[in-house]
Parts: C-alpha cells; structure tokens; sequence
C-alpha cells in the first residue's frame, strides 16, 4: 500500500518524474553464514517486464485519486536494471540490484523484486550449504508439503539451482525442466493389509516393482527396517534400484542396512535417507553408506533464514547520493557496481564497490571478474540470460573459488569481504 | 511425484479403490510453544474442491501409463473431510482433518492439504502469540517483501485471522477483505532533496500531508528522530495522526518522542514502531508508550517456525486402524475425532482423541466442545462455513480458554493435553 500512497503524493508534487536510483542488498548474511548465493533474477526480471494494474485491481484501489489511477493502468517499466547474475555469490552490501528510472516507476517495484529475491536467495543459499556437505552426493528436493503450495515450486526452482539433483515437484519440474523424482510413502505399505487388518509388506512391495519396475526405491522403514530390507530384496531381488530410509539413527541404520544388503548380494541397490535433513545432518552421515539424500522441511523453509534479509533503498536522486542516516543501519549513498578479484589460483580474495558511473578500479590482483551486468534495458529483459542449467554451472564453478573456511558450517564472518573505493 | 507413482501402482493392483481414512496433525508445537492455531481450512476446502489436472499438465507426465492418465483426467475428490475449524486452537496430535475416501482420491490430496495447512498455520500461530504479546494494541502486518509473492498475499490473512489489525499487502485486502494500511518508506524522504542534493525533510512530510491530510502517519527517523518529530509536528500541527519509528533501541525512543509530542502539544499524534520485531520484542515494549505495531519478516516466516510440523497420515484402510511403527514417531491408527472440556470458568482442561464412529466420551466435566465438525461430503463444501471475521473473532474468544501458563512465551509442555480414549 505504501508505493501507491507515497505514488500518488510524488505524483502531486513533482517527485514521480526525479530520475532516481534504488539498490538491493543485503547488510548482512542471514546465521552468520560465509556466503549467499543470488536466486530469482529470472523471476524478477520478467515480473518486473509484466508488471501491471488490471482494471479489476484498479476498481479495489478506492483510496487513489484519478491521476494516480490512471497513471497505474498505464504503468510499464521503462528504466534500466543492472546486477548480480543468477547463481552468483553474494556477500554483506554487494550491490545485487540497481534499478534506474523514474521515482514513480521504481518505487512501485519494491515488494514484487525484494519477495522473489528474499524467497528464492534463502532457499539458494541454504540449499547451496547442503549440496557442499553432501561432497557429490546427489539430493532429492521434497519439501512441497512444507511451505506455501506456490513457494514450493519456486523452491525447488531455487534449490536444483543450488546443485540439488532433482524435486519431487512435479509443477516445478514441468515449468522450469528440472528432473523429477519419487516412489512411495509410507501410505503405499500401510495401504496393503490383508483382509483381516494384518500388514502385507510384501504386496506393496510387490505391486511398486510391477508398476515401475526393479529399479524403483523401495520405503523400507515402515515397521521393522531389518525385515523390510530382506521383503524388499526376496521380493526385487538384487537388482533393486534403491531402499529408502526416513527415520531413526540414520548413521547407524545405514551402516547396518549396507552391510546387509551386500550379505544379500545387492551391491549396487542404494541407500536413500531422509528425516528431516538439513546441512548439518548430511554433514553428519558423511562417513556413513549413503547413496542419495532426501530433503524437504530445512531447504525450502531456508535452514533457519527463511529469508535473505535484503532491502531495496533509494540511493541516488536527480544524480545526488542519498542515504538515511539512522542508528546502526549505516548504508552508502549513490549507485554502485562490484567486481571480485581473484589470485593467481583462482581463489576470490575481495569484492570491490564502485561508484556506478567510474571506470573499473585497477585492484591490484592477477585476475577480477565485473559482477554487475546489464539485466533489464529501456524495459526490456537484454537477450541471452543465462538458463536455469547454465546458472547451476555457474554456481557450482564459484562455489569452487571460494576460500576454503567458505565452505564451512559454522557460524563466522563472510568468506570474502568488500570494500568501497571512489565513496567519499 | 510420488503421489502419482503410487496411483499407478494402486490402479494396476487395485488398491486405488479400497476406502481408506487420511489424517492431518502435528506430532509437536512448533518451537515448545504451549499452543498452535488452526488455519487455511477455507483454501484447502476450495483447493481440495477444485483439484483438477490440466491436458496440459496430463501432457507433462510422461512417466504415466495411460490408465493413469485417464484417472487424473476424470479426477474429482468425492469423499468425507471433517476436521477442525479455522481458527480453532490445536496441540500435538489433535485430529486436525480426517479425509475419508479411496486410497486413490485421497492419495493424491497429501500435498496441498499440507502445503495450505503448514504455511498458513505456523504464520497464524506465531501471529496469535504476537497479539497476546501486544495486549490489545494493533498490529499491522507489513511482511510481504519477505517471503514469496504468493505466500505473502496467504500470509497477510493467516495473520488477520490471529488478529492482527490491517496489511500492508493490497492483494490480500482486496482478496480477503482486510484493511489495508501503509504511508510513505525512508524513501519517500530520501527523494526530496534540494537542487543542491541536500535532505529536505520537510518538503516530503508537507507533500505526503497535502495528498493524504494531517491524520497520515510521518516516517520520522530517516535522518535524526528529534529533529523529525520537531518536522512532523511544525508541518502538520498537533493534529497529525502518527510517527513511525523504524530503527534504534524502540523503548527509550518511545518514551523520549511521547514526550516531546506531549510538550509539542501533540497528545493525540501515535507512534507507531516498526523495525524486525517479534513476540519477544512486542511484549518487551509493553510498558513503552507504542501505540502500534508494524511487523514484517517475523510474522510472515512464523518467527523461527516457518512450517506447523503438520503430517498427512493414511490411519485406516477396509475400516483397519493402520500405522507406522518406525522409531520415535509412534502414532496411533484408526480415524479420530476430538472433544475439549473446560471447567466451569471457561478454561479448557484437556482434548479428548477418540474413534470417528464412537459416541462422544463422557468427559466428567461441566462442558465440553466437539471440535470435529463436518467440513466435505461427496466433495462439495458443507454450507455455512464461516467468514474470515467469524474466525477471528472465534480465536479471540478461544484465546480466552487458555490456561494462564498458555500464554507465556516461553518454551514449554503444550497448555492443553490430548488424552486418547476408546482406542486399544
């Protein structure tokens, strides 16, 4: 509501037309983490192209006058964005976003940028931590049922492009391509009782392997997990593609249920975990016999930073730099652009901020790469945006540049840090 | 996916068509909170009524055979739902909806049930501790920048259902009916500078005056609290509706700021704070001269619960009580229903778990509520569901029920007991 009151006042008096410029940042990384990884410019990017008032939304807007309701039927963004690429790193005040235009059109576009940025940058970032901790290990994105219906799909969007293997998301997978996964619960064994209430493990068991073949995971935890692994492989036998285990000790369960399988002769058939994963956990079961993990609950809720604390404020007017000056929330008036330098090895050592409209500083080091590029001219998105399977590259290239504490758990200062030159 | 993997497999066995009975519920409260709040029951009844697969979403499934394909064609849920109504108190393992139906029809229901339920209630019950802690001052919630698009405009509700006053989030108040509110950010002042690029603090507050008159609420802490309150006051008069405070230690500021509007005159102008506040931060401001709240990250992402722990369980098939027997995660089979009592002051004393087809329990107290109700038959809607309103204020009232200890904020035992009766 407040870009619509304060539109209509900018409108009145002048304001709406000063050419301004407004940034996205973040001041800091959400748990103290050592870095975050930039999520949802696509997303932005064309909602930002599509942005719009329909006259039914226009009719619910009573408390607008005609010129500002007439100014958002025609309302269409025609500034310029610059920023971070998708799967990029982040760390505390990188520039992620500088959107340039009028006061009137770039002060509507605050919640749509700083919702998707702050939901889909969360789970990247959290996602990005797991995917590090599972050393190769493939994950299964299953969190749907955890967060709302249409934040799932764009969850899993965020996480596959952090490194997860696959959701088991079906709208995600049709709208953005990524590869879809899933078997059963525990509904499916419980559902095949005999005719006086007794389980029948081995019905169900049975009737997956018809339906989807030998090489389909078999949930094997739902009453006695010994038992289930030797029902699974009488029933598979071992060429069975997997076993799913969702609870209790699963470093213990793992190792005993490897041991097991190899016993039974089923060397290849995998081990699949889930139960409430998060980084930490994978972390944990990094020695034990895990083929594949599942996670649902810790990646799309972010791990504990359901959001990536990021802002977007005003920072430029009719050329001047402004910035609000109160307790403990310093910021740095004026637009801005960010290189990273690198050594000789590849290994980022700082993030440099320069005031927009400079010529790139000379760093000092080997290599530097320009972080910000060119997103959104005159309105329009600029061609050849990297793909949702480019961006992941991407991503798991950068992961690799990061200073080894980076890729730690524990809570600790950024990886790398940034610095302004040319700010007074 | 594994929804549908396991219609297949249910098709060809014929599983599909035995009647089972699904259960919603949460194992624990969120956090050691000492109660959760029902909500999203109106969306999963629309959602549940309206569930339909696309010929173009059919096209995207190609790992189904075509029996399955046809079955989600003609798909329409056509069994039982009763449950819990919105608004309505719940702790660990309240029966909150039971779906009756084929395993078919039911299994496919899993995820949007929890996805609508989870979301909204863990926003609903953090926002009901937040209005406990606020003590009868209103609050608005102002999240929607941080959390997805979609979920904000769903979070804005669940959060005027715990009784939160208005939303800053103009899709749910057009969607939903509720107030709107917002005025002007940081920048709105940071845009009026002079022609030198100097601040101009008051040129902004006389404009947002001009187009919303004296009873708008001025941001005032953009560059020095004093000296904005000073502007508010010299531009508006004592007339003027309010200041927000978005930064800084709120307590001292609060007390410091009422005094200078009282010694300005200005006893009718309110205060209005903003800046990551929570329930602690809310009930730690009880004694401060804050007139209103604004909330934003901490209500939309259930302030450190992000998800309400809610599980859909199959717990009967062919009228057998089933359930799962894995480590730690006992449950008990069989479909529910609930009742609570209360002692002759109002205050509820435990909740009665018994069988779906049972007789209501004799509880031995004076009264008792069943808190089961009718919610689908056949798949439609039962008529004269209640309006969001009459759900807000049924949770006010209910509120009232809570043992003293049930609203602490502190981390504890649930407030009210589940006591499972009638069941082997």
């Amino acid at each position: 509501m407040y870009e619509l009151t304060m539109l209509q006042a900018a409108l009145a008096d002048g304001t709406a037309d000063r050419p301004v410029v407004c940034e996205v940042f973040a001041r800091r990384l959400s748990n103290e983490r050592r870095y975050g990884v930039v999520a949802g410019i696509p997303r932005v990017l064309e909602a930002v192209k599509n942005f719009r008032f329909t006259e039914e939304q226009l009719e619910t807007l009573t408390f607008l006058d005609p010129a500002t309701l007439d100014y958002l039927r025609n309302y269409r963004f025609s500034g310029q964005i610059d920023g971070y690429r998708e799967g990029e790193l982040f760390f505390p005040n990188s520039p992620l976003l500088t959107v340039r235009g009028s006061f009137g059109e770039c002060v509507l576009l605050e919640t749509v940028i700083l919702s998707i940025m702050n939901s889909d940058s969360a789970v990247a970032s959290a996602a990005s931590r797991m995917v590090v901790a599972a050393d190769g290990r493939p994950i299964i994105e299953m969190g749907s049922r955890r967060t709302h219906e249409q934040a799932a799909v764009t969850a899993a969007r965020a996480a596959y492009l952090a490194g997860f293997e696959s959701t088991s998301n079906l709208e995600a997978a049709a709208r953005y391509g990524i590869p879809a996964s899933g078997t059963a619960a525990h509904s499916w064994t419980l559902a095949h009782v005999n005719d006086d209430g007794s389980a029948n493990e081995k019905a169900a068991f049975k009737s997956q392997i018809e339906a989807h073949g030998v090489k389909t995971t078999l949930l094997v935890d739902t009453f006695d997990i010994t038992q289930g692994v030797n029902n699974a492989i009488e029933v598979a036998g071992v060429e069975l593609g997997g076993v799913r285990i969702d609870s209790g000790n699963l470093g213990a369960i793992t190792r005993r249920v490897r041991k097991q399988l190899d016993d039974l002769g089923a060397h290849n058939t995998k081990i699949v975990v889930s139960s409430d994963l998060d980084e930490f956990a994978i972390a944990g079961l990094r020695g034990d016999p895990v083929d594949v993990y599942g996670v649902g609950t810790s990646v799309v809720t972010g791990s504990g930073a359901p959001t990536a604390s990021m802002v977007y404020k005003i920072v430029e007017v009719d050329g001047h730099p402004v910035a609000k000056r109160s307790e403990a929330k310093k910021s740095v008036g004026g637009a801005k652009r960010a290189l990273r330098s690198y050594r000789s090895s590849g290994v980022a050592i700082e993030e440099i901020i320069f005031p927009f409209d400079s010529e790139e500083p000379d760093t000092g080091h080997l290599s530097s790469k320009m972080l910000t590029v060119p997103l959104i001219r005159d309105g329009e998105i600029v061609d050849k945006q990297p793909s949702l399977d480019e961006s992941r590259e991407y991503l798991a290239h950068s992961i690799k540049t990061l200073p080894w504490e980076g890729l730690a758990l524990t809570r600790d200062e950024p990886a790398v840090h940034t610095r302004y030159v040319g700010f007074e």
